[in-house]
């Protein structure tokens, strides 16, 4: 990994209407992992949703963000699957683990 | 809202003695509040917990790490509550939002 790395974060509360969400998220979860300069995602659920994706570089970001099967989730995300959403895409600055026990 | 700040992500697998835990979460949880340049946080559970705050500064941040009662949280979590964990220090570079519907 190098240094800096990149990191979109994703938060969103669901609306009623979820027909088609999980298929779409499995394929999107799929696709993701394929993509250039992608690291890793980390994911939980509580009221509201967390998604954590990594990346090499915003230009991955990008053209993730572009990919075309990904625009169609993302405008029936918006259209049908979230109440709300937010996106914030960060510079990871600093990064600090505690290793397994 | 500064058109610049920042994000500590802080994800996290617990350990099996929770002796004392929810306790000091509380505590954390009234105290992170009434930091200076604390802006807000999110959080969510699953395999993993990912809890995100959101800062003003670089300092405020510190200032936060440094504090005498979330030190000794800190090294409670690290020998006791935590099997692992990462910090990630992030600069939000963008931020986008889907209003309520």
């Amino acid at each position: 990994m190098k240094d800096t790395y990149y990191a979109v974060i994703f938060t969103s509360i669901k609306a009623s209407n979820s027909t088609g969400y999980a298929e779409m998220a499995q394929k999107m979860e799929d696709l993701v992992v394929q993509q250039p300069g992608y690291l890793g995602h980390e994911s939980a659920q509580a009221d509201i949703g967390i998604t954590i994706s990594y990346w090499t570089d915003l230009a991955s970001i990008k053209k993730w963000k572009e990919q075309a099967d990904h625009q169609l989730a993302q405008e029936h995300g918006k259209t049908t699957w979230y109440d709300w959403y937010r996106v914030r895409v960060c510079e990871v600055l600093r990064d600090y683990v505690k290793p397994n026990s």
